[in-house]
């Protein structure tokens, strides 16, 4: 029997702005829980259910991003990924940009899989790349 | 609309070791694609379609484990959570033990939500702390 993935953790410096990134995603803290023998109060955000997977990035460019991301801190998880609904990135990337959250690209661009893709800035999302795709026409 | 998590993308430096790691979970790569333009060729692993969830982790203890990842590393994803059927957690271990994939623990322990957990060393997970957790009865 293969394991299923039951949630992604992540360390937090600044609770309210993350909270409110992702409040501007649509999604929404459901669970708060303090784990005091492990030093942490847990805030868990329920996620869609849907098809989701692992994507292994591969480095062939030695002087690529990824390759660059592993030189300066290691192989390890190197962005999320989440998709938006048709004809909604450009409002969604107006609606972060009008929160002052950075984002990578000025205007989205085409990536694999036809879709139209655009980045969350790191600094913007408490340290975590987070990747926006929309599918094409 | 909530967004939907589409994918975690791993950035990789053996990839043997980790298809090989992942693959003893049960979790194989289905495809295969390279994007040139990234600098990088992309393993799809698809995972089970199950509720899952972010997890935020609020430091209340300023020398935690989860302390000293932020003082390390700055804030970000920590750790990658998968759940075990039920009685299938000490033969997973025993397989990857057997297979020199390092645990943190000896044995496992008894965690929140009557959960009985372990976790994987980033060492012998390609950068990744994962945790394995097994409902208890």
């Amino acid at each position: 029997m293969p394991v299923s993935l039951n949630h992604i953790g992540i360390a937090v410096s600044h609770l309210p702005e993350i909270q409110k990134l992702f409040s501007l995603l649509g999604l929404n803290v459901g669970h708060t829980e303090p784990v005091p023998e492990q030093g942490v109060t847990t805030h868990f955000i329920p996620l869609p259910r849907v098809d989701t997977a692992l994507e292994l990035l591969e480095v062939t460019d030695p002087v690529g991003t990824v390759a660059k991301f592993i030189d300066k801190r290691g192989p390890g998880i190197h962005h999320l990924s989440f998709i938006v609904g048709k004809g909604e990135l450009d409002a969604l990337c107006q609606k972060l940009r009008s929160a002052q959250v950075r984002l990578i690209y000025d205007a989205p661009k085409a990536g694999a899989h036809r879709m139209r893709i655009n980045f969350i800035h790191p600094g913007s999302a408490g340290g975590i790349l987070i990747e926006l795709m929309e599918p094409q026409a």
